[in-house]
């Protein structure tokens, strides 16, 4: 009889959560496991403000899959999904063409959302991947090289919309990278603007109000200008176009324009017929997708509703980590033939954002924590992700040492 | 009676030799010197092509002014001449007013000349001065990391204008920057294009021969595509418009566009209404600009003939350092009332050309020479304008000690 295959679209934190779990629990007879993912490389979604910022380089955010999948166990395939065939049991790759699976998990990440707000997706920059973060630490390295050729002002304004996690992790970087731009660019730090534009009424919404006003007291003294309850209206080659009172609107012009405010699951998602909500499934209590016995959904394309808030937790490398952990256990059941799979309860272990390489604020194991100590837990963080994945080798290649900055 | 007063316009080759000869030469009382510089740094404009292709950084290729005078001997004004007026003994600056002199030392340096070729000067970069060259590589890094987003093969594709001195040493350092380059953006090197274009019927015109021919074999082995005998038209957003046939015209989409193939003299020149060719003044024996017994011109500004072949020397900076030598003694001799200034013959102690770090054609005292010992010949050449005007300290801060690389 012919192994069963398990295929694993995408190597995010999800993704290789499964797969480095199913390659310790499952024996070699059990089921051929077939890992696809874009890259030959897993990149940190959660360390790419970093890289957008040009505190850390590309290649600090990312390792080798090859490096934490066991090759004798899982083929690997470098390509990219284009479409989930459920009826058909198959996916279809962009140059290996169709790819059946018997049991499939989809772990395909984000996209960004920009909520139909005009010109955005063509003027704005978003922190995606190791690419486009790659991209915005060049623009804005460009931008100040080109300040001192034409001296337009505007090149030293960047604008980030949504003050956000993800917003305020940039800004935090940013203002620790600045300082740095205007020394190796000869650039008068007072020329220089960030500003955070946010629709809501405050940052961080869900945060713990001291910790966010903590935050922006911390991220004004690094030179950044908020507009909160400021809606963005549309961007152009110049800059932003934000709402101010009833009818009116104000440009603001900018060099730069990161647009860091909201994120949606990936577009294969509706591609393929998959009934969702911003491209995100609301899956099954035990992670499959409604209606499919065969395929598990995990990581942020996938939607688990918080029963305390009645509203869907938020997308992050803790949650998909536990679900991949849970989906391969859950494979592993299948295999066995046992039809009671586990359902999943998410275990919040708390949450800290970084406002910069030195400092952060948080709630871990229900305490706020700010500051140094902050800092500290939020690289153990880090640290931990790697460690779970790759073990203690990936860990000491890739982990954050400088934990007493 | 009040010291006369010398003032030496620009920091280059030409006014830092004359500076720093001056205070040696004069005693405290003998003349007030006063150096007129836009930054508060020299920079190498023959190391410029490095720091533009990013194979050196931008502070590899300058040093402050400082640290080769003598505060006490000379003053300082870190301002930008505006424009001669020789009838009123006095030069415009940009923010300090009218600076009154009595001598006037003219090392204002060249600029980019376009030839009137439209959009040259909007569209294409120049090599001209520790500005442009950051933003010349910040911008093709710019360009390698957007096409891993956006997959646009024409932002791999950089044309360089002009098969002359700067346009041969800058191809020779891309094409040691290229491979870093594709490595550092996950870029397929196949897919990466150095097309150098060039009016003339040769690359490098006076240069031997044979050794044009090593030149051009050596770059066309690291992946530049030549274009000799074609002139280019205009530049656009998108690339140059190139001659092709008689009539007939060409689109040549890239990226990145360098100008590389002609200077002029200093603006201020015309500006200030001294008779001149392309900005450049054509000297008296003595180095002084016709018809002014108080203003010497030398470096790019200034234009000597060479008799041997009845044009021009072509501005250099080994040719600008003799001037400076040459005018810091005849200033010696004016404020000692003599009038047997010395004339200026140069000493052409030979031109190597580099063709990346590794590797260089020249004619060095009357020998050809190719290979690892131009290269070294050429870091000496490199090394000894440092020695000449900051000494072994200068030399040892900033010298280039990989000579047998």
């Amino acid at each position: 009889m012919k192994k069963p295959t398990i295929v694993v679209l995408g190597a995010g934190y999800g993704g290789l959560m499964t797969v480095t779990r199913l390659q310790k629990q499952l024996g070699s007879n059990d089921a051929e496991i077939i890992l696809v993912n874009k890259n030959d490389y897993h990149y940190e979604t959660t360390w790419l403000h970093e890289a957008s910022a040009g505190t850390l380089g590309p290649n600090d955010v990312r390792y080798d899959i090859s490096s934490v999948i066991d090759s004798g166990r899982v083929r690997f395939i470098q390509d990219t999904a284009l479409k989930v065939e459920p009826e058909a049991k198959k996916v279809l790759l962009e140059k290996t063409g169709d790819l059946p699976y018997d049991y499939l998990v989809i772990a395909l990440g984000a996209a960004p959302e920009t909520f139909g707000i005009e010109g955005l997706d063509k003027y704005a920059f978003s922190i995606t991947n190791v690419n486009t973060a790659r991209q915005i630490r060049e623009h804005i390295e460009y931008q100040f090289a080109t300040y001192k050729v034409d001296k337009k002002p505007e090149r030293l304004r960047i604008v980030v919309g949504g003050a956000g996690f993800t917003g305020i992790e940039f800004l935090g970087e940013l203002g620790n990278r600045v300082p740095e731009l205007c020394k190796e660019y000869d650039v008068d730090i007072h020329m220089v603007k960030i500003i955070c534009v946010e629709a809501a009424p405050t940052a961080l919404p869900g945060f713990d109000p001291e910790l966010v006003d903590y935050a922006m007291e911390l991220l004004k003294r690094k030179n950044v200008e908020f507009r909160i309850g400021t809606a963005i209206k549309g961007a152009t080659p110049e800059g932003i176009i934000v709402a101010k009172g009833e009818d009116d609107t104000e440009e603001i012009k900018a060099g730069t324009v990161v647009w860091a405010a909201g994120v949606r699951g990936n577009p294969i998602i509706t591609e393929s017929g998959f009934e969702n909500m911003r491209g995100r499934i609301k899956v099954e209590p035990d992670l499959r997708a409604p209606g499919y016995s065969d395929i598990f959904v995990i990581g942020d394309c996938s939607l688990v509703i918080n029963e305390e808030i009645n509203r869907p937790y938020p997308p992050t490398a803790q949650i998909a980590m536990q679900q991949g952990e849970l989906t391969a256990s859950n494979l592993a059941k299948l295999l066995q033939g046992k039809s009671n799979l586990d359902t999943f309860t998410f275990d919040n272990k708390g949450t800290v954002c970084s406002l910069g390489d030195d400092d952060a604020i948080g709630v871990v194991f229900g305490k706020k924590v700010t500051g140094k100590r902050a800092s500290f837990m939020k690289k153990m963080i880090d640290n931990r992700a790697l460690y779970m994945i790759g073990g203690i080798p990936l860990t000491l290649k890739k982990g954050k040492f400088n934990l007493l900055k």
